[in-house]
């Protein structure tokens, strides 16, 4: 086995169909290459599915993958990523998730799971070090997630086994559910927890005992200590840690910048009723973290009669209270606790979730949707028990929920009535809870992210902005641009910093923790031993970025799909934003600009000269014949 | 005044037409944008130029500069750059120079020197910190750049003055005439010294007594302690102390890669007695050095009767040993070093001449050139005389001397007869001594770099690799290649390899010294006290390759000026590369590649996406009309 330092060596391999397990050696420059998490997905998905397989047939693949920076004891480094074809895009899907299950998988001596095929009933898999198991899972069929961990913990007599798992979303083949580790860090978007379902795995167990190798133990340790050290003292991760994400929700709403009422508009008038704060002050009991966080962003709540909300099943996020809050214009924080615990235990991504129940409440309200529809719920918006009734109907696909089960896009079609005009997705994901009128940056990065509309992978391009440029400028961007610009220059700081946020997510490290690109090459050199620099790093992510786009392509995308819903070419009712829309002509030119930036020619198909200047010259051959690649 | 550490924020102005002298101060983001040397000239010159000026005209722009590097106490920071539209290929002119006048530059307050206009008569410039003066040069004019420099600080009261000048060469515009720091340090390439000549200006007298303010001194002294400290027990780097650049001319020669006889062969037979050993052995007295450096690569040699070599102009190095020996078939040292010393003394860049030279010898003995043409010299390969009298006939201009002092594209113009088949010149500048055939990573670069056939923005893919590639890790070049070998990685290596050596023209630093990527990025924060990266620097050098590319189409050149010349599809006669040569179908793909790769379109115009990734738009409108840059 090579010893290669900060990873395992080892690829998992987990045949459902055939319940066969096997064990991967790539060499070194396989790691280099690709580094981990997101590139290790990209190349897998891409190099071995040729492309049009079912997301929910058992062709897909379902990979997990953690990186270089997972398990390494520095705050960010509690992170993995799993991806396959998505149920919900039919593109590539992948999404990220903290807690601790990426590092015990590292810990058992893995680098990445690529799973396969589909069990002819419901199984988990159970990865003790060397010994992997797949086990019956038909008594934990269509338990919560919380029940479902206690069972596992029980049968395998071990509460220390961290378990990634789907709920009865994901069994349902919800086409939003996600992936959940520990109860309560959500693997969310692009349908992961579906795909895992459609293949009958419930979970997976893991224990690991092995000792992560790093080259330079000491350099991870100082690197440690100076992060540690500045999130205690900085007041932005002074907030973080005491209100977790949600402590600037009131801010974002004041700015414009909050999506209300499925993105009517960008104020919430109760946004002090939902905000971190507020939380803080009422049902906030506790904080989680992820392995090796000094932030600890994650909250624990605590609900009495009529939600009842038990801490174990974690807390509502900024993306979630936004997504199940501001925008479905309900302003009861202890509602909006409820419909998240039901998300986690129910295994649904809760930006999606809250983004359909938005979307069926205008529709009830334009009368698109009738109390007929709805089985009697009175869908308005505000109505917070109609909204956590809706979260369950989804789950079980239950009445209208077995329709919104299906995501807004194809809800809408289901709907007609002019329903389309009101359901906000880009290639079929739900949008996440930054209004691209406010961050245009940010709207250009949704249209073209291979993800679909994702925020995981974009800058924030608003009051962060100071922030943000702090970390670009060692990639050479200077300047805080206006929110609501969209020149040449704002699309460029898009593409680094989404590159940038890309690279992130191949280490898988952490988006929110402030290393700088220069101090993030000096982490990867501390765990590999290897002479790295950012610009190498770079350019893993832009071979992340381009696989995904290859795969796409192949998945029949096109320029067309690289869009933002028509919401967002209205002008906005409220101030301060009152009347600014996205141009459309100007978003058309920051696409063009931002394919030409990214080596791209003018469909958004990776140039040759670019696949080969990124060294993954065979990505060409997985492009259709319809948009062969240019040698310029 | 901007307070940018590691600079000192000002540019010097010299219009010797108006003899007016001003001072500009730009931004830091100017600075931060193009950083020194090479990105400062290209930024110039294809800012301030419209296109069409005559290079040898009052029009045509000078420009001096340094980096964050230069003056830096560390070894390879002793270093500036001059460029210019360059007379010989009527494209982008840039010549890298050592010694000690860059940092006495930097010393005096500046960062560069545009140079206007042409005086009436000959003049000298006269730095001494911020009293900056025009002054006569009549009595200088004709005289070497030993008496001159003797002269000047005889009138200056000062030898502690730093002297860049020209010969009689530059005087009497020799197409590839340099200019020379302190006697011996030749800014050689692309006719520096006829510019300066034609601008009746023969001297920069330099005297500076600021300090260089540095961000992290203590930081700078560590990286200089380090480098010295490998240095001095590195083999490669005691070869390169010890017998300095041709200490390997020998394995050269023996691994097929010595031009010998116009690039008829690679093979010497008379190598070991030109080569780095036997000079130690028989006339080298000294080493010489550039500032602040442990390498100490520059040989001092005597000679007596009848040569007569004086150690006060330094001594030949591997390009001129080559360049005036191996490539005329010459195997006598003594000569060599007189041939080195005129060229020194006169203001000739060495590679030009001795190509020149073994461009007529060629002519000769295929009867093209008669002893009617040569004045009765015998102009044959091998004859030592023959070429020492022939290097004093072109800077004099006399007889042949006067057709030859054109450079080989325009002397096979006049000569016609065919001779333009043995005419090895690219973009009409004379080969660097690296076999094409044998180096074919480097063929490619040569065909493609701004300033026509030039090594010193370019990689030597041979037995150096190893090395190379070393370096050339952190940029995600992992894999050494076969020299022969021409093939998408190759030309990919050779992309990267080029940019990192643009990248070190614009700190500007020596490109001998093994200082990684990374340490790099750490000397320069350092030095800068900016949060950088090897990415944003390597950006740096993008916008560097890009504004000479788009300075070459500005003037006229096209994709068919990215050749090698016609010699090396011939095969080579000698083992060990017995038949090689490099293949033209090859060729060509290898730059549609390196094109595509470098963001060019088929046509090797930059598209307006990579300006635009590059934050360079601007250079966009310099681009002629019919070749307008495209989006994608």
């Amino acid at each position: 086995m090579a010893n290669i330092r900060g990873y395992n060596g080892k690829i998992l391999r987990v045949d459902l169909t055939r319940k066969a397990v096997s064990v991967e050696e790539p060499k070194e420059d396989f790691y280099r290459r690709y580094l981990g998490g997101s590139g290790f997905i990209g190349y897998f998905l891409l190099k071995e599915l040729s492309g049009g397989e079912e997301p929910l047939g058992p062709d897909n693949k379902l990979v997990f993958a953690v990186g270089p920076a997972t398990g390494a004891p520095i705050s960010g480094g509690g992170r993995n990523s799993v991806g396959a074809r998505s149920p919900l895009t039919g593109g590539y899907g992948e999404a990220e998730v903290g807690g601790y299950w990426g590092t015990e998988l590292k810990q058992a001596g893995y680098d990445a799971i690529i799973i396969e095929g589909k069990a002819d009933s419901p199984v988990y898999i159970w990865i003790n070090d060397d010994k992997v198991e797949i086990r019956d899972a038909g008594y934990l069929w269509g338990k919560t997630t919380t029940e479902s961990q206690k069972l596992i913990w029980d049968e395998l007599g071990d509460s220390l086994v961290r378990v990634a798992q789907i709920g009865p979303a994901g069994e349902k083949l919800v086409r939003y559910a996600c992936i959940v580790n520990e109860l309560s860090h959500a693997a969310g978007r692009t349908g992961m927890g579906a795909v895992m379902g459609a293949k009958n795995l419930k979970a997976i167990a893991v224990r690991g005992h092995r000792k992560i190798t790093m080259a330079d133990p000491a350099a991870v340790t100082s690197l440690a200590k100076q992060l540690r050290d500045y999130v205690k003292t900085s007041r932005f991760y002074q907030i973080m840690s005491e209100f977790g994400t949600p402590g600037r929700l009131v801010a974002f709403s004041m700015a414009g910048g909050l999506p209300t009422r499925n993105f009517q508009s960008s104020n919430f008038e109760g946004a002090a009723k939902i905000a971190g704060e507020t939380m803080k002050d009422t049902i906030l009991v506790g904080h989680r973290s992820c392995y090796g966080c000094a932030i600890r962003c994650k909250p624990e709540v605590a609900v009495g009669e009529p939600y009842h909300v038990d801490p174990i099943n974690g807390g509502p996020e900024y993306e979630t209270i936004a997504a199940l809050g501001s925008s479905c214009g309900i302003d009861n924080l202890e509602a909006i606790a409820k419909a998240n615990e039901l998300c986690t235990m129910n295994g649904l991504d809760t930006i999606s979730t809250g983004n359909t129940i938005a979307f069926a409440m205008e529709c009830f309200e334009r009368g698109i949707l009738t109390p007929e529809d709805t089985g009697g719920l009175e869908l308005n918006f505000g109505n917070a028990g109609a909204m956590v009734q809706m979260v369950e109907m989804i789950a079980r696909r239950q009445g209208l929920g077995g329709i919104l089960a299906e995501g807004v896009a194809r809800s809408a079609r289901t709907f007609g009535k002019g329903a389309e005009d009101f359901a906000n997705h880009i290639k079929g994901q739900e949008l996440p809870m930054h209004e691209p009128r406010y961050k245009q940056g940010m709207g250009v990065g949704y249209a073209i992210a291979p993800t679909g509309a994702e925020h995981c992978n974009n800058i924030h391009d608003d009051s962060y902005t100071r922030r943000i440029v702090g970390e670009l400028a060692s990639l050479g961007v200077f300047e805080p641009l206006p929110a609501q610009e969209l020149s040449p220059a704002k699309v460029r700081m898009t593409l680094y910093a989404s590159l940038w946020r890309h690279l992130l997510n191949c280490l898988v490290y952490c988006i929110f923790v402030p290393l700088s690109p220069s101090k993030t090459a000096e982490l990867v050199e501390a765990i590999t031993g290897w002479d790295t620099s950012v610009f190498e790093l770079m350019k893993v992510a832009e071979r992340c970025t381009n696989m995904g786009r290859v795969f796409n392509l192949r998945e029949g995308k096109t320029r067309e799909d690289d869009y933002l819903p028509r919401r967002f070419f209205t002008p906005l009712p409220n101030e301060p934003l009152r009347g600014v829309s996205v141009d459309r002509t100007k978003l058309d030119e920051a696409i063009a600009a931002y394919y030409g930036m990214a080596g791209w020619d003018e469909n958004g198909v990776p140039t040759l000269g670019k696949l080969q200047e990124l060294d993954i010259a065979w990505v060409a051959k997985c492009l259709p014949e319809r948009v062969a690649a240019r040698a310029g």
